[in-house]
């Protein structure tokens, strides 16, 4: 059986962690599986980096960013092997350029091209452990490339997809996926399942468990992975396919205070203000998420959207000009509101889950803003300083009497 | 006119000196040079990395060594490279494997065996100074190699022979080569040319300046080496062909403490036996310098010989079975024992030099224990003790009155 698995940073921090990466390593590799390990820069190596290079120039290119940076992955890959070496166990470690990993040439934030196996699967026969640096990449002049924010979980999933690993284990320091975040609500429950869509909606709620491309990519290439904890021995979240799994409805209960709600007050009520207003948020590029459009009155209508928190000012600075001619009443935004969100597939055969929401969070005095719905998601809008106390009673509701709903 | 400059580790440990580095490079591009920069890693960044391994595992491979080291030079080559940005000034770096220094695969201590230069002539085709890291290359299985002990200065003199570059301008932590060591001796003088050969004899006098393999590659390939300090803006040293320098006598006085005497008393005075002890001492991948060979005498002779310190042992076990075989007095080493030398072109024609140096010494009071002459050089063994004392008056003897023998 073929295996990844992907170790961060704080897994390989230090010589301890490192070794004991190296017993989770050799201890599937005992049982007779074959071993690919992806591994980030060791803890604080690549802010570290940062530093040396924002002392020497806050303004170097990219190129010069990723070559340096890369050197972090170089230094972990390096130890892990020797830590392996040191247990007895035959083991090579591959940059990512010697693994094969063909990226385009955006630097700093490059996507994965390809990825030539020759090398690994060679070094698979030999009956290695291969230790293979994530997060970079070779572009097609034979520069250094790396792939950006969560790029070894990206790493890991590619390679896994590339070589049909039977499964991409990624270690974190949580020991899988909660129903809520598991540091504020005391009762919240480890998934042993969750899908690729719901994952992805988990991590738009500020869930951040996975990066979104590895999810994606995920998805993509129909690759089970899961989530799970270097530092405990138990197993941890799998994310997979629905049709893999029992039906389960709602997963998680999450909050995220990463948002700006912007409010356009008595706007003329004419056709195409909406695309005029969002095209230029568009061309700002702001990601929008929730837009609420008030129904027409003397008119003239409201329009709300919320954007992430530090993206507030930008919002009301690109419509500045539009607004000014059109003539609007007012716009301004704030960032005292946080949204709320259930996620669970097949939510949408249950009209009840919706409601039920609500009803708790008016039974509590919350104050619902704003309303957003998917197929497998709801989300609302509160104010900020209610928003550790709605989490609290939403996940009450679906998770305490489980799924009597 | 195109020319390699080489900056070791002192040169660039942190953003001041990356600058004052920088800043050399871009006055010499501004000149309208074509520049190639070959860098080490900055400071201490070597052994930091090489305390990680040690913690992890102090037998580790020396591939997995390699693999960690090169990371390096691939930071100090990156906040070059960003520092030379921040000037305006077009600039590129390159690893090892991507300038295209190809080496066996003798891990830790590789051999060059080829430059692949298209990358860097491309590179200053497009007017960019290319920054190269030191020290590392990669062999024929796309594995990443370290060419060992003052690598740095090998890739440069490497990289001005395939290049044909004007000079290869090696920047260290002394302005140059001394006719004696500068911080010991008050009166010692910086040459301005020196010969190769005379280089290597002082390197192995322990005026460890340049790199042995790099003096004799640059003698190979007739490349011009200029030592030279980054800190002040001074001429430096050049080592060059005796045939394009005015000839000149005694270049330098040095002495070395790195050395063991072995004594072997009362052996069998017979053929052969000279040739039983120096091979056992090759097997064991021990080096020899002086060889003393007393008269016989009641058909025994003794012999004498030094080894480097840290070789007295070995040398002593390497040949304990035969001298019990074939029966002799005695045999035993010490390391309390200094060589001084006097290193110079042309001096075999004349004699004056050596019976001058035993002279002085002979009036210090010194007493010379073992005398090794070669074409351009004379040394002697003397107590420890008497060491610095020994280099003054020889210095003072040679120099002080110049040429005046």
């Amino acid at each position: 059986m073929l295996i990844v698995q992907k170790f961060g940073g704080s897994s390989v921090a230090n010589a301890e962690c490192v070794f004991n990466v190296a017993e989770i390593v050799t201890e599937k590799y005992k049982e007779g599986n074959k071993i690919i390990v992806v591994v980030s820069a060791q803890g604080d190596t690549t802010d570290d980096l940062i530093e040396k290079a924002r002392e020497i120039n806050p303004h170097a290119s990219r190129r010069e960013m990723d070559m340096l940076l890369s050197a972090g992955e170089q230094i972990s890959i390096a130890l892990l092997a020797m830590a392996i070496e040191k247990m007895g166990f035959p083991v090579v470690s591959l940059l990512g350029w010697q693994a094969g990993f063909n990226t385009n040439s955006t630097y700093s934030s490059a996507r994965i091209k390809r990825i030539q196996t020759e090398r690994i699967k060679a070094e698979l026969d030999k009956n290695n452990i291969v230790v293979v640096a994530g997060f970079q990449g070779v572009n097609r002049f034979g520069d250094i490339t790396t792939l950006g924010r969560g790029g070894s979980d990206t790493s890991a999933v590619a390679l896994a997809a590339v070589m049909n690993a039977e499964i991409c284990q990624i270690y974190t320091d949580v020991d899988g996926v909660y129903t809520a975040d598991p540091r504020k609500i005391k009762n919240a429950a480890k998934l042993d399942e969750i899908t690729y869509d719901e994952m992805l909606e988990l991590a738009t709620l500020g869930a951040q468990v996975l990066n979104n491309r590895s999810v994606e990519m995920a998805k993509k290439y129909n690759v089970e992975i899961e989530v799970l904890s270097s530092k405990s021995r138990v197993p941890g979240t799998k994310v997979k396919e629905a049709a893999k799994m029992e039906k389960m409805l709602i997963k998680s209960a999450a909050k995220d205070t990463n948002v700006a709600r912007v409010m356009i007050v008595g706007i003329p009520d004419v056709p195409g203000v909406a695309f005029q207003i969002f095209s230029r948020i568009a061309k700002a590029h702001i990601n929008v998420d929730i837009i609420l459009q008030s129904v027409g009155r003397d008119k003239t209508k409201d329009i709300t959207f919320t954007v992430a928190a530090d993206k507030g000012n930008a919002a009301v600075a690109a419509l500045k000009e539009y607004i000014d001619m059109v003539g609007a009443k007012e716009i301004s935004f704030d960032t005292d509101v946080a949204k709320i969100s259930i996620v669970g597939a097949g939510m949408e055969t249950h009209e009840g889950v919706a409601s039920r929401m609500f009803e708790v969070l008016g039974d509590a005095g919350i104050n619902i803003q704003m309303i957003s719905t998917s197929e497998i998601k709801v989300s609302v809008l509160i104010e900020a300083k209610d928003a550790d106390r709605a989490v609290s009673v939403v996940h009450a509701a679906f998770f305490d009497d489980s799924l009597a709903l």
